[in-house]
């Protein structure tokens, strides 16, 4: 059946596809990889190759960095569009997303835009922050404790505030703030409880310790923290 | 490899599981199958029980469904110590749990008595959560909104404050207030805004439509409810 299939394609390790994935990719026509700068390399795509249909087609597509909703609507628009006249043509069409796809993925924007017009279907991936704190043994929340989840856009103090409010805090797009981010952690004595990885499950994987120097002046934009305050390293 | 291996088995649906989990499964000597009550089915077996290999031995172990780690302690050391020493046997044994391992767990407390005693291999699993979002089409949190994971142990007036400082929220463990949560949803008219679902991916499904009268005396401990502000159903 011709419809569009937005994929969740986990952190990194393609063992951490789930089998509705790979099934879902070894059926598609064509599919839409979307690439944060107009040159370099996909890491969705990285994840997904080996599973892709010999004639599969790729489309490469360019999807501008920016946070703000109204800015990126004109890519989106246009992709849609064409999105939509493959899925009319009789095409089944999948974008695939690093994580998961209902957690600050692009692919949220395409969703808007096709949901009521072309059938879609969601699968769900594996979250970075998920497969860090599996990885390396070291638990999420529990019990009665809240996960804040926090993508560190705005200013310190308020990064700040939610850490110390909080005793279990992924944060994510750390990299824009990440020196500040590192000084906050160290002011809190808070380093023993944090794990700060970049890259996870991928060739160029890091794992800070606690007692490194963090004169890390490009940190990856792939960098997650995980604070759980109930938990020494 | 002798190894106690910590396994997140995602909802419901057995497509959830990554291909890592499925190569594990299939690897493993022992099983150790949780169960919350004495008697009665175990979900997490239902979703693996076709990748397993045939001369398995799976071993039913009772942990009591109680929310202070110091009562489960006891249970929680007798398991670990058996579970010791199959691996020192040179046994390959597996745990299994709904979701994600890392997230409000059983697994987190075997974890902690076993992590420094024998090999420990932790997997992820898709959250509950993110299979009800994907699959029902609805983002978690977009953009520079935090995503706020709740478990509903409190007062209403706390889960009620949560609700209303944040705009993205995971309610969990719902089941205990369930028809007060409801109300209070109701009251600031945030029922359009709020996905309502139990048994995810199994066959006795639920997904609840905003309209409904909710007269539900016994609501499923399986139930979460997903609301995210900037999202109209």
């Amino acid at each position: 059946m011709s419809e569009f299939i937005g994929i969740g394609v986990g952190p990194g390790d393609p063992e951490l596809l789930t089998l509705k994935a790979v099934k879902a990719l070894q059926q598609l026509d064509i599919l839409i990889v979307p690439y944060g700068r107009l040159k370099g390399e996909s890491e969705a795509l990285k994840i997904v190759e080996g599973y892709l249909k010999k004639d599969i087609h790729i489309l490469p597509k360019h999807f501008p960095m920016v946070q703000d909703e109204a800015e990126l609507s004109p890519a989106i628009e246009t992709i849609s569009l064409e999105i939509k006249g493959y899925i009319e043509q009789g095409h089944r069409v999948g974008f695939i997303t690093i994580g998961d796809p209902m957690l600050y993925s692009t692919y949220i924007y395409l969703l808007k835009y096709l949901l009521y017009q072309v059938p879609v279907k969601t699968l769900p991936g594996i979250a970075s922050y998920s497969a860090i704190a599996s990885g390396l043994n070291r638990p999420l929340a529990e019990g009665n404790t809240p996960l804040f989840i926090y993508p560190c856009n705005g200013k310190i103090e308020a990064i700040e505030k939610v850490v110390l409010d909080h005793d279990s805090i992924v944060l994510m797009k750390v990299y824009k703030q990440f020196d500040a981010i590192i000084k906050m952690l160290r002011t809190h004595d808070l380093m023993p409880f944090s794990l700060i990885v970049s890259n996870y499950g991928k060739e160029n994987q890091v794992i800070y310790h606690p007692d490194d120097l963090f004169t890390h002046e490009k940190i990856s934009y792939f960098t997650t923290i995980i604070i759980n305050k109930g938990w020494q390293l």
